[in-house]
């Protein structure tokens, strides 16, 4: 049991290795019925695709998305989804710097004391290229929710760079599209790229903070105790690639609030839902959602891959240093980003599928 | 699909309400031939129990677990364990004030939109009283993990009650069982009780922050890149009442980080083994342990049932008050501590299971 | 893992031994608001119940089922179902004659050989006891079943013992309950009476063949292709103590048939909807109900606790010779067929569930 | 939820349609540091490959296998392992005669009442075709179990064909591979050739039984009582194509038998292990392992599509005739040998994972 799937009901199955012959992700208990195609995924990938900008890796690949089963006459079948991107820029470089040698802050060395085998070239499975497969499969959940709850508006953008911040006076959701960094706030893109440039200049490179964010979610998503909406999504945005931390709403600094500034009050709305005097919770209570935003936050470390050479060791136990080259974005976090809001796509279609199936969902009217 | 379950091969299922005759945990996949009896697995649910201090619910229950299944002559039979505890404290009290109102932060709306029936008796199935249940398979958990692997040592503290942290210059674990807050620091254990009893008194509550560390777990456990050690420590974390927030070694903080102030730089220990100039990433490279401690922090949301007056409505629609006296803690986050060393050695046990069944484990020496 | 749950939405997991405390079956996934209480699922417990005549198993218990938990008010609320029958007969019987010695057909020697520990007691989990746990669930299912698809009907009934198959064109359901064969022929009931009080007088036991068929089920049930309605059927028959052989439809006899006698061709009812000139496939195609009654059958091997003696080893590796006392019946079978309308139960719900699921279920309309 | 995947802990996900670009299986789980190659893996494709002689549809396929992840150096790395085969035999025809037509005893009638569309095209999902994608599934679980349980030989046969059965007596395994049926008996051999013939010609086809056998297995597989080995290998052979029963050792003719004559006598053998007296059982006591060989029978319904017209409906509910032209097996059974043997190596495979990961497995020791 190798766990390289997601999903209840909407299950996501990724494979493939950053330079092997190609990667995607098997998705099955998609809803049929769909319309759906390779130009309409395409256009997520194409958001997360590297070498578009100086700040992120220059490796370069149109990571062009096949669909190879599960789609009749441009609509879902309900059978199993293939989607296959090929690697076309497996550069046959030498590696012979990695291929004994363990990079510190990268999964080396746990993918050979676990496995005892490892395709080393660049990170083989543990490569933050897999996240092109999740990007594909959340394009597919976009699709078959742009049916099913159309009012769903699901957003990531960056709050945090190294010890920039944004600032939340400024926040402008126009300028998430107009700048590298899908940052809300015009100021911080045109600060965080002088620092960005100084950051890589000197071969370092730096974390990140970044908020998902969707509204247009009614209320009464989310499986208790242990698929609850808040679990399935910390564990989701866990699993990209070096995260290190997850919040839902007020997060780590509920820990500071005391339960009269924390209480989320609540009202009768005009159309007759209840509305609540603040979102300290992020819209979700005892792992369900309330119909409010969905605010996740999660952090990303710095890019371990650094031209400062590191001390590490061989594969023999030999102490020795590293300097990683090659094509290495200087903050992985900004990548992140639209994986992110795929990985929050399948999570909300997977629980509104839960939803759906159960006796009179949403029953339980008030007023 | 109502997800009461956790865990891959140390599969636990808790069912029961707050206020039912009955409520426990199946666990399914605890391996034969293991010591186990209802004293080992009451001194766990002993430290949860509430009514033990000023500053937890005055609900006064036993909280006897029974072991219905799975055990013979002492040893566990490989087959499933039922770990049963009554409901004893069912007061017959007066539930008309909260029967048609929701509370301000609890799951009472949400469960009304996603169910159309709700268990009201105090909380339900959304209780923390669901919590006993998770100890218990947590006390079944370390009972496995002792033979396993003796080494092993799971470690629950506070470090933050609302705006006060712990000291880390003054971290002193022995003082960890001697204070009703489970935090590693004298001084602070007396300014805190100082600090709650001001709470309480005022009818307020508050949020805090827990660390649980796992030292002595060997390299090479998780299941990348879904099933990570990390990602399933998170949903696990997520998934305890209240918590808004889990974080892996740096954590949020990582954010901050440059790449070469993160960098965990790797030596050979003197043992043959591997050595790191720090721990930054919490013992976790790739979703893989690496033998150093594993480091969680989560923070828990303040009480919501506070003595302060909020604004809610009622079933019908109609805009109400709510005081929501009973027995309730000031601050939730302290009980939740041997909770959640309970979901770390569920996690761990389960991770460990799934590393033994693979060929040649650990398999890939260094040196 | 050691999987001792089955269903995909509706999920049950059995625990509990022959002669421990209690056993029972943790029910996740069942619908919220279903009317249920603790005497509508006593009923169908009774008719498993053994100890009713002298063809099953003297052992008398009242197998009283408790509702502990996911109950509230009369109604499920989608919490977990706990289901509790405590063993009250466990005599203190002397097992010293079975303890090391392991009874030929009985999992006695497998058990060792896998977990190294096993409860002697009656079979401990193996026991055909564990079926009273299916029972209970099966009598849940069909309390959702009957809000849910009320046109449902499931009856199982016998149709061969040993050497005598009922006459088709005798076939009377109404005698199915008259008999303590649930065998639909009145010439047959008094037949097998005959001829099972020679087999129990001689000590011997025979094998038996089960029919459970299911009336009202809509088309378009089934996951193809590893959930197909028929595998799942297949299983969750195989799964009972002692079963050998699963039949759907022609089963095993369309080896022999040609592809023109087998056809099932397909008119337009007066209803509007399609009917079958027959029902080779026992209303399966592809996994996938047609609409038609779906026909299962199995074979149940002879009860293999006999008074002949038979070789066998013990623990120690000596031969030896068994014959094995105790409340045994001369035909397992005759108590399958109340498990066998649980597991049907259990399974058409969990398919009626996948498929409410899905988006415009059943909508393919036809004509 | 649509259920395309099978195994627990050797996780089979198949994918693709009959005319689609490609099919496939995701394999989750395999162990690493086994060598495994394509050309190892197009063995096994190439004895199910159609078109071979002419009792198989005449479709003319490579069915060339390849590996696109989980494979580095000629060996498996523990990561996902992605097998295509590209679908290159898509002829253009025309497709009208069945787009709106149901043929009878295929799955089009119900694809089309549970999705609301469906590919027409060779059936699409539901087309037998699929079963290419288990067999080279079943290869990689064949290449892992020749690692790690050399001793193991699985081994599939047609024992029957219609209203011919095999002579037990004359039953000679060297001759499985000299025969386009598979069939253990060179007698056998050539009168179903003549059979076939006549069969073909006059556009008819007919039923078949097959048996798989697995010698070399060791006592202990299994996990009762959901997770059987008859449990899993049953639901393992009904999901293949047109299968409608299921048998273990005796099978259906266990019901005919009486104690006395079904019981399998234990004794030591002289290699210290446990012998039996025979094998009614299947290899099967408890759902677990006896050591024995393990026996497995299922049948397969004639192919539906024949050349004698049937009676049918359209979409549009309009009666109509169909008869079934293009290139399809008199006897589906035949193919269905290596599709058996590929389930069988899965689900062995499977259940030692199972098994290896459990403390002390196969330690209860006789003797």
């Amino acid at each position: 049991m190798s766990i390289n799937s997601f999903g209840h009901l909407f299950r996501v199955t990724t494979w493939g290795e950053s330079h092997g012959p190609a990667l995607g992700a098997t998705v099955d208990g998609c809803p049929p019925g769909v319309p759906i195609d390779e130009a309409g995924l395409q256009h997520w990938l194409d958001r997360r695709k590297p070498g578009q900008n100086k700040y992120t890796t220059q490796r370069r690949e149109p990571d062009q998305v096949r669909i190879l089963s599960g789609v009749f006459e441009g609509q879902t079948t309900g059978t199993p989804i293939q989607l296959m991107i090929e690697n076309t820029d497996q550069r046959s470089k030498d590696y012979s710097d990695i291929k004994d040698k363990f990079r510190p802050g990268h999964a080396d060395i746990t993918y050979w004391q676990k496995y005892g085998i490892r395709d080393y070239r660049g990170g083989g499975r543990s490569s933050a290229r897999e996240t092109a497969a999740r990007v594909a499969a959340g394009g597919l959940a976009r699709a078959v929710l742009a049916t099913l709850l159309p009012e769903l508006r699901i957003t990531g953008y960056m709050v945090q760079i190294g010890p920039h911040r944004i600032d939340r006076a400024r926040f402008d959701a126009a300028q998430i599209e107009e700048n590298p960094f899908w940052v809300p706030d015009a100021q911080a893109a045109t600060d965080w790229a002088e620092y960005l440039d100084g950051l890589r200049k000197s071969g370092n490179s730096v974390g990140a903070m970044i908020e998902v964010t969707a509204s247009g979610l009614p209320a009464g998503l989310g499986a208790p105790v242990y698929g609850k909406l808040d679990t399935d999504l910390a564990s989701a945005m866990m699993s990209i690639n070096a995260v290190k931390g997850v919040e839902i709403g007020e997060g780590m600094a509920a820990a500071e609030l005391t339960g009269e500034a924390n209480a989320d009050e609540i009202f009768m709305g005009e159309d007759g839902n209840p509305v609540y005097s603040s979102n300290h919770a992020g819209g979700i209570l005892g792992g369900i959602s309330t119909g409010q935003d969905i605010i996740v936050r999660f952090a990303v470390k710095p890019t371990s891959s650094i031209l400062k050479p590191r001390q590490t060791i061989t594969r023999a136990g030999e102490a020795t240093e590293i300097i990683t080259k090659g094509r290495h974005d200087p903050c992985v976090g900004i990548r992140a980003v639209p994986v992110a809001e795929a990985m929050m796509a399948c999570v909300l279609l997977d629980h509104y599928l839960l939803h759906r199936g159960q006796i009179g969902h949403n029953r339980g009217a008030i007023g």
